[in-house]
């Protein structure tokens, strides 16, 4: 007997849960710490749990038995299946389990739990795609630095790589050259020794330059555009037919969104709900199939 | 007064040394395992003096004492300043010591001394010149994953950045893409671990797959040809009047350089000798110079 549905929205920042009553009402909601699976699991638990917990006081309600409550968490680092199966084992006894990937979940709040694309673009890139025959496909989120191509990162990796071409005579020293060289090291040795030193998180930094510089640098207006035919890239693979509706997420896809050619920006919808409603929409409708499947 | 001098070419992977008597005869060379300064800076030094000890032993000749030695050293680290200070802090009292680049010591034995230029492309890319008023210039090294375009390690990433493309639709499952899918996993899950794992040496491995479909796969063509751009951008960069001689090392480099446009084409020279002997070639040239400077 499941009295309670909570949606979950884990990363590597913090974890958001929302709970609703089987019968209807919203219980209420509640934050905790990071629970991307990469940061452990206990810690990833914890945080959930405490989320949940926060949600619970927040409604005024005592915390139920876990075979009362059914939890569908989005969660970063879902894809390892190594996480998620030790994750999964770790399931304190929840009535049920579902462990999805935080952009499903974005993708299932931004179309109501209904057919649609999500295109993602923030430090890194991603699209999903919820078809009409329940079918599900995932495009890009390949990580840095050898996809995640129109991400943030992205485009800092190709922005540091035109600091240091214009460093060394490969290209004009125009001004996004200068920002990254204001930013990183204004001299060989020590652009050097910052991108020895940078990851993902670093390099997308320089993301804001690109389009700071961009009236006034051709090379910057370049890179954005490539950066918008990436993401339409990422669109055009998750949904060839182009039929369904395409909700943008991230810094950086809603800046380039809007720059799509006509046929993309005519689809575009803004997002209904975040990723935490959304996970609370994915087991609300797993409860929902519930009683056919046990037929 | 110095009896004897000696060139070293320290690496990742192992150390040469090569002595030559002040009076002109060669006394031997010798080897010993790596001497790259990142794997620390006591492990270079040991290194370097056994592959010296072994060069006097090939020579038959007792070690004298480092102070009647001048040594240069074309080591790998050697742009890390942190690297180069300690390493010449630890200096065991040679008469004269001088630390240089690798690919600086790979410029002057492949042009015998001579102003010329090297364009280096193998795991990395890089590309130095000596010019005619004995200045220098050093243009891209500037390491994986942002730099060193047109390398191995680059080209790998373009290689498996197409095999990622093509396993989610964004491209043609094209040759290429088959033979990254064999190397590095041919579902999504085993790819993108390869992938998170992967550093530069295991991209580098990819290049050869580049090479190995040219003749049936369009996309690695394409691939090719961009690296040859890159590696011409180098060549153009450190020698902008494209007027000194150009040789060519490493195993990209060697496989592209035939196909660089004919004005460079027409300036490229077999390399004269190794990096060691141009190492000894700097120190020689450098105690010829002594007297003058004294003055």
């Amino acid at each position: 007997m499941v009295d309670y549905l909570i949606g979950v929205d884990g990363g590597g920042s913090g974890t958001r849960a929302l709970v609703q009553s089987s019968a209807g009402p919203f219980v209420g909601s509640g934050e905790a710490g990071p629970s991307a699976l990469g940061q452990g699991i206990a810690k990833a638990w914890r945080n959930i749990e405490l989320a949940i917990r926060s949600a619970f006081d927040q409604g005024s309600l005592a915390l139920p038995p876990w075979n009362r409550c059914a939890l569908a968490a989005g969660l970063s680092g879902v894809t390892h299946a190594p996480l998620r199966d030790a994750f999964l084992a770790a399931d304190p006894g929840f009535a049920r389990l579902d462990a999805e990937t935080d952009s499903f979940t974005m993708l299932i709040g931004a179309h109501g739990g209904k057919p649609g694309v999500i295109l993602i673009a923030g430090t890194g890139s991603i699209a999903e795609a919820l078809h009409a025959d329940g079918s599900r496909a995932t495009v890009g989120g390949w990580g840095f630095p050898v996809g995640d191509e129109g991400s943030g990162a992205w485009l800092g990796l190709q922005a540091v790589r035109h600091g240091q071409a214009a460093m060394d005579g490969r290209a004009n020293p125009s001004p996004l050259a200068r920002r990254v060289w204001m930013h990183c090291g204004d001299e060989r040795q020590a652009l050097q020794a910052w991108c020895a030193a940078a990851g993902q998180f670093e390099f997308a930094q320089l993301a804001r330059a690109v389009f700071d510089t961009e009236a006034q640098d051709p090379h910057a207006a370049m890179l954005l555009q490539r950066a918008v035919e990436a993401i339409e890239d990422l669109a055009l693979a998750v949904d060839p037919r182009g039929r369904l509706p395409l909700a943008a997420s991230g810094s950086i896809a809603e800046r380039l969104a809007p720059r799509m050619r006509p046929a993309w920006r005519g689809r575009l919808v803004p997002p209904k709900e975040n990723a935490v409603a959304g996970a609370l929409t994915l087991i609300r409708q797993a409860q929902a199939r519930e009683p056919e499947e046990a037929v």
